[in-house]
């Protein structure tokens, strides 16, 4: 996504709410684990270069980068409201009872990840795993107060 | 994306194939059916509107083609080879046996599902639902051969 997108994006993930309203709970629970694992699969490829465990670069970061960037916003429809139940989660209740917050950290993983994929554009490998860095940051706030271990 | 993104969505797809070699079969499985999912999820939505079940929303139409045309070049890395076995799955061992056929329905589907994307952006509703229905091909022509009902 271009930087410009950003605003579009963090709509988007609003806006598109709706979709989930056609899905039982255990569907929704089942696409937002699919969301996770798609963004771990990324964000691993991205940790892997960043700690010198597979070859550092920077176009494969940068594809890592888009592709996270378009994932994040899908996650907030995986959480719709409704979908505390229905299969096996991690997800803690707390979600759907502090959703504004919930919703908050979503917006800044948002605004991380499309970060991560503007920095990865410029090609500057300090600056790419600064980004990494607070991403991985957005992704663990979250998860500290959200996830079940 | 734009229109000149879909050679280097393509190229993409290829050369992200080695991130597949750090993961367990399993873990290739699992990648794949979360892509599956999450293409599921957001064709689904478009399907809702052309078959008239949610209202038409150009917009939304968008953004869902958008994602999809992001998560198709995903799939091939799901496909990896040695992940014919591991876990669960509807894959068909032809795959690995017909590698260079599944390429060529897989970068079908990355092409098509950049015009779905290059399509939406136009707004035009007759053109998104011709397209849609050229990227539902797309899927089944894979399906058809090689995925297990």
């Amino acid at each position: 996504m271009k930087p410009s997108t950003l605003a579009l994006a963090l709509a988007a993930a609003a806006f598109t709410l709706p979709a989930a309203a056609q899905h039982k709970p255990e569907q929704v629970i089942h696409y937002r684990q699919s969301a996770m694992t798609m963004i771990g699969w990324n964000f691993g490829a991205l940790g892997a270069m960043v700690k010198g465990k597979t070859a550092w670069d920077a176009k494969q970061f940068a594809v890592h980068a888009d592709r996270i960037a378009s994932l994040a916003p899908q996650v907030l429809e995986g959480f719709a409201p409704g979908s505390d139940k229905g299969a096996k989660t991690e997800a803690k209740p707390g979600i759907w009872t502090n959703y504004d917050d919930f919703k908050a950290k979503d917006s800044d993983l948002v605004k991380q990840t499309q970060a991560l994929s503007d920095v990865a554009r410029g090609g500057d490998e300090t600056a790419m795993k600064a980004q990494f860095k607070k991403t991985g940051e957005a992704c663990k706030a979250c998860h500290d107060k959200y996830k079940q271990e």
